[in-house]
């Protein structure tokens, strides 16, 4: 059966528009390389029951989820606690987290306070995920692993994520840029996907200085189809005098 | 009762990681700048159940939906389709949606193909948005707004949607930069957050040359509030001895 995966982005500040979601893309590509199907992404606000309730729908519909955000030592710092009431688990204070959060204070000579004590607060039952840059650790519990928000740590947890997942095949993607509209090449894309129903064909538009170009996006795990369909396109493309790149 | 919204983004090339989203940004702010709220977001993929399910979850939930993709010419553009049998209603040909697109392939010295009258096919009922761009229009149904993916496309369109939106006052927001991590502030945030509960107060740290400065995040609809509340941040975190811009 195939692995799928979901991703909830819980954070405010990807909701107003304030931050520019960056994590999306690049644990997509991550789970594509092993294999797993990314079906969907939620971004959802602060809020404890919105919080439980996503989890608790998304982790039913899909083999693994990760979260990003809110693992911080601040107020609206809420994910951990959240998690552990989806999960019916307790908040727990976690020794192995909180010797790595308080041996990261003190060899930057700093003390520990409470906020900081608070990242060491995790569902009991968790395994942790490492975090080489500020130490607050991640982790997984049952199906769920929950990472941070910022970027460069979210990159570095994940490196100790992928060795926990499962790998298979590779979902491959091959782009054909073709010089053209979408419109005009419509019929030869609608008659190529008909042909190979084992791979995706996507078209998509984007500007040029001279009008619109298209993207072909092949995808799949069958690379035979994804080759066999791209070089169709390309040659009745070509037939009807367009170029690609 | 305060007016909510939800945007569902349709698109593999999002989930696939190809494509970095930036719809969810533009279109947040502007709710945000009529005082309309953003609940959630969802990306899924082009699969017609899918979209008909979140379309209709999110749409009961919230007084407004907006979908971004899949309304262009190729096959795998299937978004009008699924918002017809969402809303239980048929897919038809728009005359004035029709007449749009004929006149500017004309107007471009291009013949109409079945794949650009296909844009013409939108949901029985649905009233149309203007696009000045390629003229393809989106459509509004019942609560539902159907906008291109293309952001450029979007972003004109929107200019449209927004003359239909109710105005409240606006979502505001106010940024305090503190040079310093979000760990060592935490309590004042804490406290103050207490104080004003009719806002949300957000802490994100960021990266730096040095470490990690941290952006304070003042928002909601009480200006007063707001004002209040980050003076009172800023009076507090400048009598720990850290700087703020």
């Amino acid at each position: 059966m195939e692995t799928t995966s979901a991703i909830i982005i819980i954070g405010n500040e990807i909701l107003s528009g304030k931050t520019q979601d960056k994590n999306v893309s690049f644990i997509a590509k991550r789970l594509a390389a092993i294999g797993i199907s990314l079906t969907e992404v939620r971004i959802i606000p602060d809020i404890e029951d919105v919080i439980i309730d996503t989890v608790n729908i998304l982790r039913k519909k899909n083999t693994f989820v990760f979260t990003t955000g809110g693992i911080g030592p601040t107020h609206d710092d809420i994910t951990a606690k959240s998690i552990a009431k989806a999960i019916n688990t307790e908040l727990c204070l976690n020794k192995e987290a909180h010797k790595q959060i308080s041996d990261f204070y003190k060899s930057i000579g700093e003390e520990l306070n409470i906020y900081r004590e608070r990242m060491a607060m995790i569902p009991k039952g968790a395994e942790l995920i490492d975090n080489d840059l500020t130490k607050a650790p991640g982790f997984r519990i049952e199906n769920v692993f929950v990472l941070a928000g910022v970027p460069k740590i979210l990159e570095n947890m994940f490196s100790y994520v992928e060795q926990k997942l499962p790998k298979s095949d590779p979902i491959c993607t091959k782009i054909l840029d073709v010089s053209i509209g979408e419109s005009k090449i419509a019929g030869i894309l609608e008659d190529i996907q008909e042909k190979f129903k084992d791979i995706d064909i996507g078209s998509y538009p984007y500007e040029t200085d001279f009008g619109y170009n298209t993207e072909i996006v092949f995808k799949g795990k069958s690379k035979l189809s994804i080759e066999e369909a791209y070089i169709q396109v390309r040659n009745l493309v070509h037939k009807k005098g367009f170029d690609t790149k």
